[in-house]
């Protein structure tokens, strides 16, 4: 088993009010670079700081990391057009970030990262991969491509109040400036992610579609962008049986219905409770308060301490430990 | 602690008869990215073909392989100018292969390449690094680093019959056309790299370099090409204490007096003998045979299974397991 998490950055993220990965625009920028770094090394290196809402919510990459220190799994990070330097070894995927969402080609080399990706995936020797995502304002863009593709489903935020109207009339924007109507790119997955997606969804489609025709498992770690990598996989015409496992947090959002979109692209959703409310710690309170909520592959890694037989206590435990290291005593 | 490899290539390394560091020239500009597959993956994945030397030779790399798979061991691999791509994630310090040294300035930015490290080796947060190479034909360029520097101890070599004859007039050649006494860069350590060194030089000296301001321990993991990144940081002024781990097949080299050149740069020399000769198989026999002899910090690994209270019968075992996996099995 490995696990891959795919960081990149876009324009779109710059769009305010979408995201709460970092506590500014311009610490934003350095946020998947943060999130790489933490997951190898356990605590920023060449990035500024550990990424934290405005609200004081830390990265979920704590979560993941805290995980790997209980599990000791290998980790891979692509670079999926990341803005800023990062110290976390990469495999460049991406030549450069995505543009914004309302220009008319903000991937243009959309499957030439999809098919280097995919010959990665290929090649690995893992029998196992579970992918996970670092990439600000990518439920924007996931619901750009959703709406090109025609698959009606929603997406969460990483704010407790989802911004969806801010998002929905960013997509209009973005398909009125491609000349695309909702449904216009279904069946064709590439173009969708050029027009209206990141390069992350490219890198990350392509991994598992390579890894897929390999002969390996794919769990896709994440919420609504890894479904609408899901989505993506399934207007390519890949037919196997997926995975798309994702945290209690993301599955109580009421602003999408996770159980009914990963019905219509046919995922077999897999939720991991671990268990926070349980805790009292400011590392945790905010997930329960409805923020972070998901990312860099956080239910992901929740799901493989479930299946390793960790408590939840040690993950929370290990998850203070961190949270003191890096940031500092909690409340 | 952390084991990082510097791999990269050079121009030099085309020069016929100095390498035995890959079957063939071309396959040759592909050793480094292979050997860092082997090292993170324990197999090729986008490289062609497991290194060996024209006589069968296996690389180091299945060496360290062997002793991480036994130990756990995290790895960063530094991309310091390769030439081939890998689909090992890489920290890139070096942006394009070294020149030839028959040239004036086959490092242009030996410089920029030892600051970036420098500053990667100040933000990591590990108590100890342990630092290889991967980069054919590096005895051709530490050799003429050292006689720039004015130390006047030999390099050995991965062939059984070490060609130095062939490296001191190719060293000759490249003094020449940079208009260089031997001694001449005595104190000026990053244009001794400029003028006749190779990116993995200004690479790991900075690397090291900076782990070092940053209070952690240093071991070089190699030989005579370690020796010369331990005189680069003695000619910057560096002088803390610094230890060099290499393998007995090089201390048994005739052509290098290993002991008096440590002594020359004030370096602990650790030799770490894995007992080869205790295993009949051709894995271990070219090694024996004074080929191989050392890289991919080898030395540095069979010492830290060593300090593990690893039996070397074990790592033999899994050396052999790791052969055969990988490249078929053996006489």
């Amino acid at each position: 088993m490995r696990f891959v998490v795919a960081a990149g950055t876009t324009e779109t993220a710059r769009i305010e009010g979408i995201s709460a990965a970092g506590a500014d625009p311009e610490l934003m920028r350095h946020t998947p670079a943060a999130d790489t770094e933490l997951l190898v090394y356990g605590q920023p290196v060449e990035a500024p700081t550990v990424p934290v809402s405005p609200s004081g919510c830390p990265t979920p990459a704590l979560v993941t990391r805290a995980v790997r220190e209980l599990l000791g799994f290998d980790v891979l990070v692509l670079d999926a057009g990341l803005a800023a330097g990062t110290a976390a070894p990469t495999v460049e995927v991406a030549s450069r970030p995505g543009g914004g969402i309302r220009t008319a080609t903000p991937v243009p080399e959309a499957r030439g990262i999809h098919e280097r990706a995919a010959s990665l995936g290929r090649s690995l020797p893992d029998d196992r991969l579970v992918i996970g995502e670092s990439i600000p304002g990518g439920t924007t863009t996931a619901l750009g491509v959703l709406t090109a593709l025609g698959e009606p489903f929603g997406v969460s935020s990483s704010l407790p109040d989802n911004p969806i109207e801010t998002k929905r009339d960013v997509v209009r924007q973005g398909l009125s400036v491609s000349n695309l109507d909702t449904g216009a790119l279904s069946g064709r997955p590439h173009r969708a992610v050029e027009t209206m997606g990141d390069p992350m969804l490219a890198a990350v489609s392509g991994l598992a579609a390579g890894a897929i025709a390999g002969g390996a498992e794919v769990t896709l770690a994440g919420g609504t962008q890894m479904l609408t990598v899901a989505a993506l996989l399934r207007h390519a015409g890949v037919e196997s049986p997926l995975t798309v496992a994702t945290t209690q947090f993301l599955a109580d959002d009421g602003t999408v219905d996770l159980r009914a979109a990963a019905d219509a692209v046919d995922v077999t959703l897999r939720v991991t409770d671990p268990g926070f409310d349980r805790a009292d710690h400011v590392a945790m309170q905010r997930y329960c308060a409805g923020e972070g909520k998901e990312g860099v592959g956080m239910g992901g890694a929740l799901a493989l301490a479930e299946d390793s037989g960790v408590p939840t206590k040690r993950v929370r435990d290990r998850i203070v430990e961190r949270y003191e290291a890096v940031i500092g005593s909690g409340a």
